[in-house]
């Protein structure tokens, strides 16, 4: 029920609360920008747009334009390494006003704990609206002789999530042959949230023909997996929803954007996937998206309706989100040019959180902590050793630059008194995982080339998507030093050479940090620094090609705390050995 | 839960049902034309796109063009005097495969059962489907002092529809003075449907500024009445979605059209509002619509989009109806061009309803009869005679061509023995309202100008809103007539002159007949005609003009079973006897 006073505002009849007068309005409901515009707020809502309102405070905006806070349609907020309150931080700033948030990584450690705690971080933030997708494929492989995993939410987990008002969809159908063969259990996950109205998140690489007819049929309207314009035409044609995914990793704005037209534009939206802490607070979030867009030739209008009222129709967030209209709700941005995007002030349901250029303080909760996830038991003594065999060569996993594949290489071992050992003239490092959900010692060996590690050992607990801890080094007493400081740190990020070492503590859930994003970014680019300098590591953003190498459903080769598996596309993993 | 092998047919493991081949598709989700595309139904569903699905049935419609089947935002089904299968079965011939109907005239008259009585009768018509609208304004005017009134509807009767399946919004409300002024019942209606999360339909002719603002801030999100483009476009900037009305009576398409542009056209849509069955029959019905748009310039996939996606979108209705896709209704149209837009066949639910020119037999329900609304007491002898007021003009109610409006005017009386009586030299004819819903026996009388008739009656229970029986006459005789032949048929229209007569009865709350629309249609024509050659009428469709002389909310006098009203633009109906 809405108040009484907002309607008399509404109609005139008594001064607004507030009026932005001067605004260049983009209006992204007729597609155009209102000249000398003035917006009427009324608590956190929008109650009218038109010069003839009087406030109890006015603020002249000086012809800026203002537009709706803009809308990231499909993230991982873990990969910003942050809490949430401190992600909106950093967003806010940039005019983001809404994420939607699928907490894929922290449920693969903590199941529905990692949730709720997810969610609890979330309310209240003060400075972004947070909606969840609830993770449909915790964890990726249900399998724990490929891995050992941390959570497994079936679907009658899942359907206590069916009428929370915050989760609008379940999370990316990453089991696309559950759905094609119609697995019961996935079948049944995507059938009771159809009946709930919530929509379905799609995962669909390279699909296409038969297969995606297939998929789409089940029910799943939206993908952020296209990575080439004919991919995302072809998806759109038999109706689906595509989110522009350009994140830190997976980078696909430059190879979609020429799909979209005026016929076809309305299907079209942004999302992030996973994003750095430090590209996010270097380059900004879904504004830089937008910029990207524009400065590729697409109208600004156009690029502000694909990061608003695009997404707020998909997942039936409008009229109370993605336009500036009576009722809506005041998420608002104020910028000098619709080129940058860069925001001189934003506002929040009708509160300012940035304004003027200033961060303004919010009612940023410290979250509680979750219960550590850190249960690890390592090995001692010798354990690590990797005996030779006689007349054997080894197979490696070779790293494939810019890509998140590997490829598997035979080769000959490198032999120090009987044991197959890193070596640095030949670019091999050793790769080890420990399992750290059950103290239950499990491990996983494995040779690896491509970082171009001197010396020394670098680990994290972030390890998709089981998030055991993967450590690459080129001695076991190091790697072992940086096991355990991982672990005694709750989790986190280490690099180490002796008794040197640079380390970014992720104590919650092992995959985030309760620091400011500056700090954050700051530890990130110091243990960056220790591993060129001190490791001689010479690939990019090592940690993150690290955090992929344990995920089992992508190919050619991987290693779990299982041990080596050899992945074919589209087959289940093979367990292979070292050995050839 | 959807059919296992539908999944199994849309993966092309098994033969689907049913492909169509060599379509030239008409994509309003990418806006393409694709050529040479196979649809793959199964059952009632599109399951799959693309030239690699086998059939167990196969049909090459060569080379046409097939679109998904149009869809009408607003429309009283009721207007076509047709029940709702007859009307089915001549819409679907035009393509139309879903109505949102609002049965505001059923309901003025019979209330729950009439809204009721309509949804029988639309359940199973298996020709469209149909979604309704609960009317939010009944009466038009709830004081029993202005009109008698078949019937009341208040908020907790209209509570009764929130969770129905078949209820998509709350009908147009019409009560702008309410919602701007807070009346308590108004908010309620309006909060309890936004509540359950359906939409609100709007009736806002004119309105603008700040109680523009007032009007959508209350949750209300549509409008069909806007009658230029620059109303239709500041509503559009506002967040309301426009239905572009073109019916019999009231006519805004080419007003309106020119407001459409790729930047806002996903706002609009079509609608009927009020269809008569001839225009329906001559013209056709939604496709007229779209062919006109596509004349006056707008490109074909635009103008299908707003006839498909745009009313789907905007009623909640899409994925499952507006496009061509997996998991849509094989609700189809196979035309052989984009200019006239009409169906060489017309499929519903995967069944052929009209296929190659000829309609298909469809499983039609003679609809079950409501209780007879008709409830009349006649006045006997004199009691209809007014007697004159010595030294007295009278008001006198001047039909102004081609709109419902009316001018009040005082002219002289024309006498005859003391009485005052109907002059076919001065274009004078007698009017009056019979109360037909509770025997009460009122009645109301004046004087009309306009119908240019020169002899006899005519009369009509189809009287908006209230739908009493409206009779115009040159003598009390004819009237009376006139009035006992409507009584005695149970409702509908007729034509008397002396022992001569035309009839087109419409039982069905006195609203609708259960012949075939060619019957209707004939007997309306016939109608006409009487009233032309034998009545001397002059005045085009007199029937209509008729039918609007009792709404009590239209400017500027009226006529009700309880006297003459002066009605002010935006004021309460004001009591005027016949004497100056």
């Amino acid at each position: 029920m809405k108040e009484r006073s907002y309607r008399s505002q509404a109609a005139g009849n008594i001064p607004v609360d507030l009026v932005l007068t001067h605004c260049r309005l983009v209006n992204v409901l007729s597609g155009e920008i209102e000249e000398n515009a003035s917006i009427a707020i009324c608590g956190d809502e929008i109650v009218g747009i038109g010069a003839d309102y009087v406030g109890k405070e006015t603020i002249d905006v000086g012809g800026q334009y203002v537009y709706p806070a803009l809308m990231d349609a499909h993230i991982h907020l873990e990969s910003t390494k942050l809490t949430i309150p401190e992600a909106a931080r950093i967003m806010s700033r940039y005019g983001t006003g809404t994420v939607v948030t699928d907490p894929h990584e922290i449920a693969n450690v903590c199941g529905l704990d990692g949730i709720s705690y997810q969610m609890d971080a979330a309310s209240d933030n003060g400075r972004i609206n947070v909606f969840f997708t609830v993770p449909s494929c915790v964890p990726a492989l249900p399998d724990p002789q490929v891995e050992t995993f941390g959570a497994f939410l079936g679907s009658s987990k899942l359907r206590l999530f069916l009428n929370h008002p915050w989760v609008i969809a379940l999370g990316e159908m990453m089991n696309v042959p559950g759905v094609l063969m119609e697995d019961e259990k996935v079948i049944r996950k995507i059938e009771a949230f159809l009946d709930a109205g919530k929509t379905i998140d799609g995962h669909a690489p390279m699909l296409a023909g038969q297969t995606l007819n297939a998929y789409i049929y089940a029910g799943i309207d939206s993908d952020h997996e296209s990575t080439s314009c004919e991919e995302a035409i072809e998806k759109v044609r038999r109706g689906m929803d595509i989110m522009i995914r350009e994140g830190s990793s997976e980078r696909n704005l430059d190879a979609i954007l020429p799909a979209v037209n005026d016929g076809n534009a309305t299907r079209f939206m942004f999302a992030s996937d996973d994003l750095d802490p430090s590209d996010m607070m270097r380059r900004g979030h879904i504004n830089h998206l937008v910029a990207r867009a524009v400065k590729a030739g697409l109208s600004p209008i156009r690029a502000l309706q694909m990061a608003t009222i695009h997404p707020a129709h998909h997942f039936h967030l409008y009229p109370r989100l993605g336009a500036i209209r009576p009722g809506a709700r005041a998420d608002l941005v104020i910028a000098e040019d619709l080129v940058n995007f860069v925001p001189t002030s934003v506002m929040h349901g009708g509160v300012f959180v940035f304004r003027d250029g200033v961060e303004m303080p919010a009612g940023r909760r410290v979250p509680r902590y979750l219960r550590p996830a850190m249960n690890v038991r390592l090995p001692v003594g010798d354990e690590l050793a990797v005996e030779v065999k006689e007349g054997s060569q080894i197979h490696l996993i070779d790293l494939v630059p810019g890509q998140i594949l590997t490829q598997e290489t035979v080769e000959r071992p490198t032999v120090v008194d009987h044991r197959v050992v890193a070596d640095p003239e030949r670019g091999i490092a050793k790769v080890c995982v420990f399992e750290r959900h059950r103290a239950s010692g499990a491990f996983g060996i494995g040779f690896v080339r491509g970082f171009g590690m001197k010396c020394g050992a670098m680990g994290s607990s972030v390890g998709h998507d089981s998030h055991n801890i993967v450590v690459v080094g080129m001695n076991d007493a190091d790697i072992l030093r940086c096991a355990s400081m991982i672990r005694d740190m709750s989790g986190g990020q280490a690099a180490v050479l002796g008794d040197k070492n640079e380390t970014l503590p992720l104590p919650i859930g092992g995959l985030m940090s309760p620091e400011s994003a500056e700090e954050v970014v700051s530890a990130e680019k110091r243990l960056d620094v220790f591993c060129e300098k001190e490791l001689g590591v010479t690939l990019e953003r090592p940690m993150a090609a690290l955090s992929f190498m344990s995920l089992p459903v992508i190919p050619n080769i991987r290693i779990t705390d299982q041990g080596l598996f050899r992945v074919a596309p589209g087959a289940y993993p093979q367990k292979i050995s070292i050995f050839d």
